[in-house]
């Protein structure tokens, strides 16, 4: 089988051929499986497993590790039986601005999905990033993020109970977290430190979000203060590996 | 077997264990070989797949399944033929700042080997990145990342021939680029925009980084300007998952 050699303006020369030249089967049939996703567009159906291991002659195994790669990596997306070409990554900023916007600003409808509100005693490690005691009682909100009814991350915030006292009550599980502290409580955004890297979802985050189980997650650790310096919340947003990607803008000032 | 209630402070109440109450055999091997893992440090050597087998009671392929995740996730390392528990992950900063200088902050020796730098015509979709017309002379340099000797990453920098005329014999390909930019050529940074992302290694990437393939990296792409706005390079940088996490300070300007 060949190998189609239709570089990506821009990519690394070569990508994906090994140096010794020899290109694994899976990959080749990767390669052709990408340019054909080109050609469909957003949307377009996938031939069936069986017909591209016909037309790419090879085992279907060998077709299923291809998709299954293509999968992961959000080009393609599975549709009731089918297999259809993915839209693009969402691009959400780094930013202060919350999930709600980042996705507004793309067009997309955000929504949460309420796991749960329970509040329990802070432990050691938690109480400096919040600003509590050790011991003192702390709310653990979590849920699971929408983007227009799709399930796409799962998110963990952590914040004091004398702070929020009436979090339970007061506030609308599915709204905007940061919109309740801003517009119902006053407390306006200082600044944040925040940490990604990729980890594999538990089996109870992949449930919890719907994907296949071990799939490639970006995992955001942050940890705010209030504009006096006051430790705010620390959260811990799960976001699919193959629906999003984050965005910088870099300054001279350099520490952003 | 048992599965372990030793919740990580912070981390999401009942992690890992789906709602459903059942927890996959293997992620509960995982649980214990996590808190193996915390017992025995950094550069402690884990008991083989045999004896882990049978200590809990599973099969090989079990546990193997276990392990790779942990592999995958950079928590465990292969050293020879054994597994030892790995350090941290390394915590660059998204800035300006160069790999060099995030790397050496951590107390670890930066270091690069060179695989290629080519030149080549200018493609449509790269030139406005590099502030070039279709066709003009573009260079192309490739190289791998070292953290201490050890490969963790892969580099990918597009600039113009115009601007660079020499770097073919001027530039020592195993130093940094953006000390060149700055000492040899006064051209400082003005600023940046990256977008992160995870993907899968192909087989050339994991052959040039030395990783199993398809590990989840970390794949940043940057494009920067000079202090006069002009655009300057378009870079791809790899980094292994299981190695790298990024910081970023967030302002109260936003944007950043």
């Amino acid at each position: 089988m060949d190998y189609p050699y239709d570089q990506a303006p821009g990519a690394p020369i070569r990508s994906g051929i090994p140096e010794h030249g020899r290109i694994p089967k899976y990959y080749a049939v990767k390669a052709h499986v990408s340019s054909l996703i080109a050609e469909l567009g957003e949307g377009g159906m996938l031939p069936t497993e069986r017909d591209l291991a016909e037309r790419y002659e090879v085992s279907r195994e060998t077709v299923r590790q291809a998709l299954r790669e293509l999968l992961l990596e959000g080009r393609l997306a599975r549709q009731g039986r089918g297999t259809v070409v993915a839209g693009p990554k969402l691009e959400q900023p780094l930013s202060l601005a919350s999930y709600t916007e980042g996705v507004r600003r793309q067009g997309r409808t955000p929504g949460r999905h309420l796991i749960g509100l329970e509040r329990f005693p802070c432990p050691e490690a938690l109480a400096v990033d919040i600003g509590v005691e050790r011991g003192d009682p702390v709310w653990h909100l979590e849920r699971v993020l929408l983007a227009d009814d799709d399930r796409v991350g799962l998110e963990s915030t952590y914040v004091s109970v004398a702070r929020l006292p009436d979090l339970d009550t007061d506030f609308e599980p599915d709204s905007s977290f940061y919109a309740y502290l801003r517009d119902r409580l006053q407390i306006p955004f200082g600044d944040a430190d925040e940490r990604i890297e990729t980890v594999l979802a538990t089996p109870r985050e992949a449930l919890l979000i719907g994907t296949p189980p071990a799939l490639p997650m970006l995992l955001i650790h942050r940890i705010s203060r209030d504009t006096a310096g006051k430790p705010l919340e620390r959260v811990r947003t799960l976001y699919r590996g193959d629906r999003f990607s984050f965005t910088a803008h870099l300054g001279p000032q350099d520490g952003c």
